[in-house]
């Protein structure tokens, strides 16, 4: 019956992709360390990244084929090999290795919560008794914290959360409570099965009076074997769309007793009689919230949009389909006009969005300065507009792309061996949390309105308001994007004009922001015609223009896509490795489904007797 | 430490909903009458639905938390049983009742492509013997079958197919081979575990010559054993974005023999020296893929839309969310403007979708008596041209608006256990499968483009043409779907004309026809503006319009969801059940995630010894 024919495994690179690496038009390592911040930070990431490959734990070839309590554990070993790791090879906290560790590893790796929010939150919020107290024990995992802030009923309208917790003065302890099944906290990642302490966001009751909410630490599971403390009820809410890895948790909690110092107590105490005492801003809270954003825009929500880009691009180069002339062999699906109107401007946008994300980072160390020495805290309200307005439009805008790039794959798209319907379930969470879009933008707007806005007032006032808003907040939600793309535009010209000793990385990257300013243009024609900035014929041209553009690209298309320096590894797809062997890799990873592990002998007896 | 606050149960219906049915402006069940085609239909539907609902080998409460293998075997047993049931009830294979019964299932009961395509197939282009020998083995589950066309490598290019089958004169067998890794058949359902035979598609070779692709029955596994046969290699793909519980397949075969009567030969035969004989034209096979793609649009495109607008509408009423005054209750989001932007819209679509696809079939229904009684085809060309017209944009724009009501659901519909991610994940494979959607709609721009194009040359030429095609393709896949948009529009309003003795429903549809038009002109100004069919002006006036005629559907919103008619066994959906206790189900149904089956007490041992 012959020999199997996919037995010898093919080696070396697909001359298809090959092809396309000859004569790239730019120095692609250059790329790389421009995108990486310098040929050091390149040198250090690859470093990280080699550590990490390099050992079994951190490996994930079988992601796509394991149960959510399988990838569970696996993430868990992961966070305590990684902690490990960095104990043994002296990475600090927040060294530039842990950065990157994390940044490879991302959600896959448990205790994203507690490492990311839980020690940060202790160390904005509490003195310094509370934080030498929490945070050594936090960071040598001898507790697990979560950030147990929204509720089953309540999102991002913070002043709705029903959690109360009552300072009993005769015993000196806060009493917490949850009034209503709307009331029980959900969605808090590492609370599901992890976390032994929950920083629990509530209603502070004190004096018959309230005021308003407030951070406090509650242990919830015994530190001797894990069962929930006395009227504590904890579990994991189950399946997501994507996370399946993260124990996004519930927590009820029911006349539970906390001592009066673990409310969390730098910017307001209730002292031993009851009394509520506020001392100093919090505003310097909201500084947390921009850097939260911040990080998600450059190690969750760009990345993914790059990496589909990677592995559209590169499938596209080994996929053959159809003939553009007769006699020829079939080409290149990256060689028709519709798949390059798909897939270029995805790639236009991730240098455009790169560039921003680390310029929008300088002006936070920026403003951080003018905090930190100067007590001036003026540039906020900008930085806190701008980090709602590019978490909303980027995370929107990325979201799609990564589809665009699913779908332009085909059926082998859809796969999840492609590695794409992960890119796009994951980062399509992204839109929800860490505040809802449509809110994110109307922040964004309210503050382009109103420059001198306080920002206090963002929680505490704006009901007489909400009628007149609601009415018109599309509008605003709109103005609020076009904000933001223009500020992005002007970004991406900016980074060029810095690169005049690097003529042809200058020259590829200007088509790349060509492209992404008249793609932008395409995409929101309605409004440039509307009042006539722009007349149709205009149009045309801007469209013939973008054509031209996309003609350009082609040829240096792998390369940009090699410059981001994603491995295999971090990919997880079969149709996107960097040597090109797509079908090869479905093939083989396609033996690995436990679907393949057993013959439905059983089925088929139960089959044939049935009927 | 006090009762848990969620023990007891709530009964009735939460007055958030209840209060949204008590004034409907029109007769709830007979719009549901007008979208099943009758009061009987309804009737008949709804008997059908309660057979199912009360029979637990149908049950899906626990599909939110089953392995692949699991929701494998399920469907598997679905399908069984429903053939049992079939019997037993004297429901027959094309009758109305299986119909409600396929369609209540959906993908949930395995053999799909075995019912759906396989025996069929057979039927259309097998002879009278053919028919006789295996389509009552098939029915019967005594052979299950899977239709193997598409290959690693290509997919809607059929000439591109490389299987070959070669004709042996000397033994009267056709020698079935498989040249390259890219010619491994790849996708087929039902396929990977549970097909005896493939009805494979290959390039026929006889006499030396290449005759194109046919059709033909191949064994792949035993009968006794249910292992592969010699020369065959097969097994499951590995898991996709969505239909978990298909076993879409792979195939190889080498060498493989089959008798010379296993090709379908009703259009052309191989005799036995080995001539290619040609007979009659099998243009009608073109009806079945039409067949094909319609009733995807009527039993999984549009359900998907209808079931996320139910879910989104329904949860949008019991969830409150900040004030539109002060001191009043939180206000239910339905009443956002933006919310109403999101959610109704949407709701017109399914309501314009769904009577397309009514009149689309009835069209299916007059061209076949035109082929069958006059040997008429003219109007096959229009027929296959809006049959993929319609697939590419109604998949389309169900995906994107059903993940438009999924984020309208916030964070919770993120959760799987809202319904609305499976529901996303499974319409966005339609975009791709029968006919990947950029290609439909150059389909559909060809025929527009010429009427009496010939039907048989979309597979036999345009070889020539295509790098003029591909350069202006972008400009013609908007004319089809502009082209598409029109019929759709044109026929809301005939349905609506045909409505006269029903004012009521007539009031209401019409403004949803409305607001379905007028969104239709908001997503596509660009094109009004351009050529200046509109001014910026007229725009503000559909703005405004489409404003009021939010309002308009706002009071009826619940009640014209309700009439879909979905029983919460079909939505699988904890947020959007009709007694809209939402926060209570998804609470229910978390606690029995297999993430809390057991106390990770090995784990928290293995954490604290760590570090």
């Amino acid at each position: 019956t012959g020999q199997p024919l996919v037995t010898a495994t093919q080696s070396g690179v697909n001359p298809d992709i090959h092809s396309e690496r000859t004569s790239p038009s730019f120095p692609v390592e250059r790329v790389t360390n421009l995108l990486d911040g310098g040929a050091e930070l390149t040198a250090t990431r690859r470093h990280v990244e080699s550590i990490i490959n390099s050992d079994s734990t951190f490996s994930q070839d079988d992601r796509y084929f394991l149960t959510r309590v399988e990838q569970y554990e696996g993430s868990v070993r992961r966070a305590v090999r990684l902690r490990e790791k960095m104990k043994e090879l002296g990475w600090a906290d927040n060294g530039t290795e842990a950065m990157f560790a994390f940044r490879v590893l991302g959600a896959d790796v448990a205790f994203g919560i507690h490492n990311g929010v839980f020690i940060p939150t202790i160390k904005e919020l509490g003195i310094e008794a509370q934080i030498a107290k929490w945070v050594p024990l936090a960071q040598d995992l001898q507790i697990i914290g979560t950030y147990a802030q929204t509720e089953l009923g309540h999102g991002t309208y913070l002043r709705g959360l029903e959690t109360t917790v009552t300072f009993d003065p005769s015993n000196q302890e806060f009493v917490i409570n949850m009034p209503r099944l709307s009331s029980i906290k959900w969605w808090p990642g590492d609370l599901g099965r992890s976390a032994t302490h929950a920083l629990v966001l509530a209603q502070l009751y004190t004096q018959g009076k309230c005021q308003g909410m407030h951070a406090f630490i509650v242990q919830i599971r015994s530190l001797v074997d894990h069962s929930s403390l006395p009227g504590v009820t904890v579990g994991d809410i189950g399946p997501k769309m994507n996370f399946d890895q993260v124990d996004n948790g519930f927590l009820i909690l029911q006349n539970v007793h906390i001592p009066r110092e673990n409310m969390l107590c730098r910017y307001s105490e209730v002292s031993p009689d009851g009394t509520y005492v506020k001392r100093g801003s919090d505003r310097i809270n909201y500084f947390s919230m921009v850097l939260t954003r911040t990080r998600l825009l450059s190690a969750e929500i760009i990345p993914a949009l790059a990496k589909a880009c990677v592995i559209a691009i590169r499938y596209s180069v080994v996929r053959r389909q159809s003939k553009l002339k007769p006699g020829e062999m079939e080409t290149k699906i990256l060689d028709y006009q519709m798949q390059q109107q798909k897939l270029f401007p995805q790639l236009a946008t991730v240098f455009a969005f790169h560039f921003m994300a680390s310029s929008f980072e300088a002006f936070c160390n920026q403003v951080k300065v003018q905090i930190k020495s100067k007590g001036d805290f003026s540039s906020l309200p900008e930085l806190h507009a701008l980090s709602a307005g590019l978490k909303a439009l980027l995370s929107d805008v990325c979201s799609a792309g990564v589809e665009t790039c699913r779908r332009a794959c085909g059926g082998h798209g859809y796969s999840l061996l492609s590695g794409l319907p992960s890119l796009y379930t994951r980062v399509a969470g992204s839109c929800t949390y860490e505040g809802e879009n449509t809110v994110m933008q109307l922040q964004t707007a309210r503050l382009i309105k109103n420059a001198g806005f306080q920002l206090q007032s963002l929680l505490q006032s704006g009901v007489e308001q909400y009628v007149a808003w609601d009415s018109t907040s599309i509008l605003l939600a709109q103005a609020a994007i076009a904000h933001c793309q223009y500020t992005i535009v002007n970004n991406f010209v900016e980074t060029m004009s810095r690169l005049q000793h690097e003529p042809e990385i200058q020259q590829v990257l200007q088509v790349l922001c060509d492209l992404y300013a008249l793609s932008g243009i395409l995409a929101n024609a309605e409004e440039f015609l509307h009042d006539g900035y722009m007349t149709g014929h205009q149009l045309d041209l801007v469209t013939a223009s973008q054509r031209d553009l996309l003609t350009c690209v082609r040829k240096d298309a792998v390369s940009l896509v090699d410059a981001f320096d994603y491995s295999d590894q971090q990919l997880h797809s079969a149709i996107g490795s960097y040597d090109g062997h797509a079908y090869q890799r479905l093939f083989e990873w396609a033996q690995k489904a436990p679907m393949n592990a057993k013959v439905p002998f059983a089925l088929f007896l139960a089959l044939s007797s049935c009927c």
